[in-house]
Parts: structure tokens; sequence; C-alpha cells
């Protein structure tokens, strides 16, 4: 039977995990952040008020088959229009799913429908069930003062400064019962890569999604991003990413840190910091050969293949 | 083995005679006029330059099967976006035409395409490879001078004078390849029901179309409308739709007309001028018991099977 792996975050870098874990289970559930508010994700949220879809739609797309339909749903979800006119710029998919939830009023039943319509390999659900504002401390790179706040995903995730942590608005919101339910019932949850402050922490910032998340009885994985990202983790070293996470959720104990040998060579504070939070470090070489900045799916998927069978 | 049937025209009216069709035959094509400039198509073709996708989005729904997956997607297809936004009132199959459009840049593969990941029972093609123009003569039904020129497919669908007849711009627009072949290897041709001078007229005006029409061996069946319809046909009877195909398409012969009986009783003169075009007429009732002014497409896939085994 296959392990129950519950996969969290948001972006390219749920994606890079979801097309990884799709491999090596059949029972594969994506729990993806809803606080984007930037081009065709924050005009459909602003035209509609609805949960933006661009994340949810790129892990949809990462659960397409390797076959034929797969690719070519894939290739059309992701497909945005052309030019600067009411749709450019648009990504189908998100389309696709803002008009399936405007017809049968049900975020989480029509993800279930257009993953079934796509053959998907797993399931998508939402964080929570209202669309978030992320909202940041960012400190100047030039001098200490003032701290800023910054509101938004789209413009936490470009500051030139440096963010010192993230709140979400609301602070409390419902979380999607169904993304509570299956970190309960999990074997293992996967926590990252992705866009650390804007895609990553906002996870654990849903108190009941953190509280299930500390609670479960799953294994819990963290995935290292591969580089730090300008504006968002510029300057910022692995065991630096991992201290944010310990800020953001003290309470959180973590089994099993993957991370990319070449990336972490040289960050000697990674092995006492990973320590601390009760995980074992599994270096490994993850990076795409054509995209260094972009986890392989395969190489991350032989990882997850090595980490589940050493359980 | 199957007959090969090709049905033309456009809207309700071809969706209509293909939901009938797809019950009788496994190899069924519709061939939709491309002359639309209103609401989401035509907004659309503006920001796009394509082949406006409503037809062929209405005739790909109307192919889609009677089971769960068949009526999911014929209904997302179908669904409109709500409000007044840059979406508002845009049909998501709509969407999902013009995003394979622009990513395959061929619009036949991508109807193909589309056909296939909706397991629709039949193919779709355009009627022409380009954009295309209705110009309408119209007259005052009050005075009968002057006679007006009307441009655009929903405004002369809308107009409040009598339609004299229409006009294509381009006037000689290159015929869909596929579409011309696909006629002259037909067993069957059916032309209607539908909007008269908008939908099924234009069929008629495309030089090499017509002239497929004219030289095809197939038997050609002409499906008359239910009613008239406000504006375009106000006040015409059958036999005046029969008046008005022979004056847009004089060299075109019939084998068979296929009429409401309910809809053509008191038409004394229908009889006579189906025999001038060489036609047998037959009389069934093929109005919906809910909808008095849409063909059921139970009862018209009777007649069809009716028609086709006394050939």
């Amino acid at each position: 039977m296959s392990s129950r792996v519950v996969a969290l975050g948001g972006g390219h870098g749920l994606a890079a995990s979801l097309a990884a874990l799709r491999r090596v289970t059949d029972d594969l559930t994506g729990i993806v952040t809803v606080a984007d508010n930037g081009g065709s994700s924050g005009r459909l949220r602003e035209e509609f008020g609805i949960l933006p879809p661009g994340d949810l739609r790129m892990a949809l797309a990462a659960l397409c088959r390797d076959d034929d339909w797969g690719r070519t749903w894939a290739g059309i979800l992701q497909h945005r229009f052309s030019g600067e006119g009411p749709l450019g710029n648009h990504a189908l998919g998100n389309l696709l799913l803002a008009a399936t939830w405007d017809r049968l009023g049900d975020t989480v039943r029509g993800l279930a429908l257009v993953g079934e319509l796509l053959g998907a390999q797993g399931r998508v659900l939402p964080m929570a069930s209202v669309p978030l504002t992320i909202e940041a401390d960012v400190r100047s790179r030039t001098s200490p003062y003032p701290v800023e706040r910054v509101r938004g995903q789209a413009q936490v995730a470009s500051t030139p400064g440096e963010v010192l942590g993230v709140r979400l608005e609301p602070a409390d919101p419902p979380a999607c019962p169904e993304s509570v339910a299956a970190i309960d019932s999990a074997d293992w949850v996967v926590v990252g890569p992705g866009s650390w402050f804007t895609s990553v922490m906002p996870n654990l910032l849903v108190p009941s999604l953190r509280e299930a998340l500390v609670r479960t009885s799953a294994r819990r994985i963290l995935v290292l991003n591969l580089v730090d990202q300008p504006g968002e983790t510029e300057g910022l070293t692995p065991s630096a990413h991992l201290d944010v996470l310990v800020e953001h959720a003290p309470d959180l104990r973590l089994d099993v840190i993957v991370a990319d040998r070449r990336s972490v060579a040289g960050d000697s504070a990674l092995q006492h910091v990973a320590r601390r939070v009760g995980a074992r470090l599994v270096c490994a070489d993850v990076a795409s050969r054509e995209r260094p900045d972009q986890h392989d799916p395969e190489l991350l998927a032989q990882v997850f293949t090595k980490v589940f069978s050493e359980a």
C-alpha cells in the first residue's frame, strides 16, 4: 500500500515536490497557500472574490501524468493569453478553476472535479477557505530603521528590503477542513521547497493547520530551497531559512531535512539547527542540471523513496 | 458501418442537429459558421483576431456524451462568468478554444484536441479559415424605402427591419479545406435548422463550400426551423424560408426536407417549393415538449434514422 503523503507550499516549489511525490505514492495531497494577490490570480481574486487560483492550478499541472494526455492538459492549464487586453496574461487553468467554482459554488469539489477531468495523480486542496493577505515586516538593507509593513504576497516577494517575518490577514482564517483531515491521517508530511516567506511560512500561520502539523503522527520532512531568492530571501543561508521556520512555528518538530548537497556546502550551522528541531539531515544532488535553481523531480523522487524506505 | 454525416449551421440550431445525429452515426462532422461578432465571441475576435469561438464551442458541447463525464464537460464549456468585469459573460469553452489555438497556432488541430479531451462524439470544423462579417440588405417594415445595409451578425440578427438577403465579407473567403473534404466524402449532408440569415445562409455563401455542397454525391437534407425569429425572420413562413435558400444558392438541389408537422400546418406552398428543389417533404413531430421553439434531439434522431434507412 502506498504511503499517504501530504505536501504543503505554493508556486513552483510545491509543483516540484508534487511532481516528485506523484512518482513515489498513489495517495498524494497538495495543500496550497492561497495568499497570492499578483498577476492573473490577483485580478481574478478582485473580479470574483474567489481564492487566488494560480498556485492551485500549478499544483494540478504538476500532478498531470507523464503521457500525451497529461502533458497536453498541463500545457493548456499553464497556457497564458498573450497581449495586454482583458484576457492578457490570464492562465487558462486559472479560468477553468474560476468557472468550475462559480458553477459548483464549492472550492474543494471544484478542485476535485478538475483534477478528475485531467486525470491528475493526486488531489489539490487550499490551505484556507478564504483568500488571505500576507503582511511582512521589512527592514531596509541600507539602514536598520524604520521597519516597514509591506502588504500583499506580490509586494513582499519583490521587496528590495530584508523580510523579518510575515503575518496573515485575517490572522485566524478558517483552515480548509479537508486539509486538516489530510494532515491528521498522513504518513508523511512534506513542507517546502518554495518562496520561503510568501509560500512556505503561510502554511504555518493558519492556526488550525499548524496545530494539525504539530499533532499529526505523520513524519515531517522539510525540503530546503536550492538558492536564495532576490528580494524575499536575498543573502539568507540554508540554516537561516531554518531559523525563520523555527521563529514562525516554534512548536513544530521535524524528522528529516532534505537539502541539495551543493547548496548547503559550507553552511556549517545547518547540522546544528537541524538537530535543534529534531531532524536528520539528508544531503543529495537534487538540482536540475538544466535549471540549477529548480529541483529535478526525478532526483527528488529518488530521495523521497530512500527516506520513506528508511523510516 | 456508420453513415458519414456532415451537418452545417451555427448556434443552437446546429447544436440541436448534432445532438440528434450523434445518436445515429459514429462518423459525424459539424461545420460551423464563423461570422459571429457579438458577446463573448465578438470580444475574443477583437482581442485576438481569432475565429469567433462561440458556435464552435456550442457544437462541441452538443457532441459531449450523455454520461457524467460528457454532461460535466458540456456544462463547464457552456458556463459563462458572471458580472460586468473583464471576464463577465465569457463562456469558459470559448476561452479554452482561444487558449488552445494560441498554443497550437492551428484552428483545426485545436478543435480536434479539445474534442478529444472532452470525449466528443464527432468532430467540429469551421466553415472558413478566417473570421467573416455578415452584411445584410434590410428594408424597413413600415416603408419600402430605403433599403439599408446592416453589418455584423449580431446586428443583422436583431434588426427590426425585414432582411432581404445576406452577403459575406470577404466575399470569397478561403473555406476550411477539411470542411470541403468532409462534404465531398459524406453520405449525408444536413443543412439547418438555425438562424436562417446569420447561421444557415452563410454556409452557402462561401464559394468553395457551396461548390462542394452542389457537387457532392451525398444526399442533402434540409431541416426547417420550428418558428420564425423576432427580427431576423419575423413573419417568414416555412416555404418563404425555403425561397430564401433558393435565392442564396440557386444551384443547390435537396433530397429531403424535414419539417415539424405543427409548424408547417397551413403552409400550402411548402410542398410545391420542396418539389422545385427536388426534395421529398418529411413531416414529423420534432419539437421539444418543454421548449416548443427547440428541436428535441431524441425525436429528431428518430427522423434521421428513418430517413437514412429509407434511402
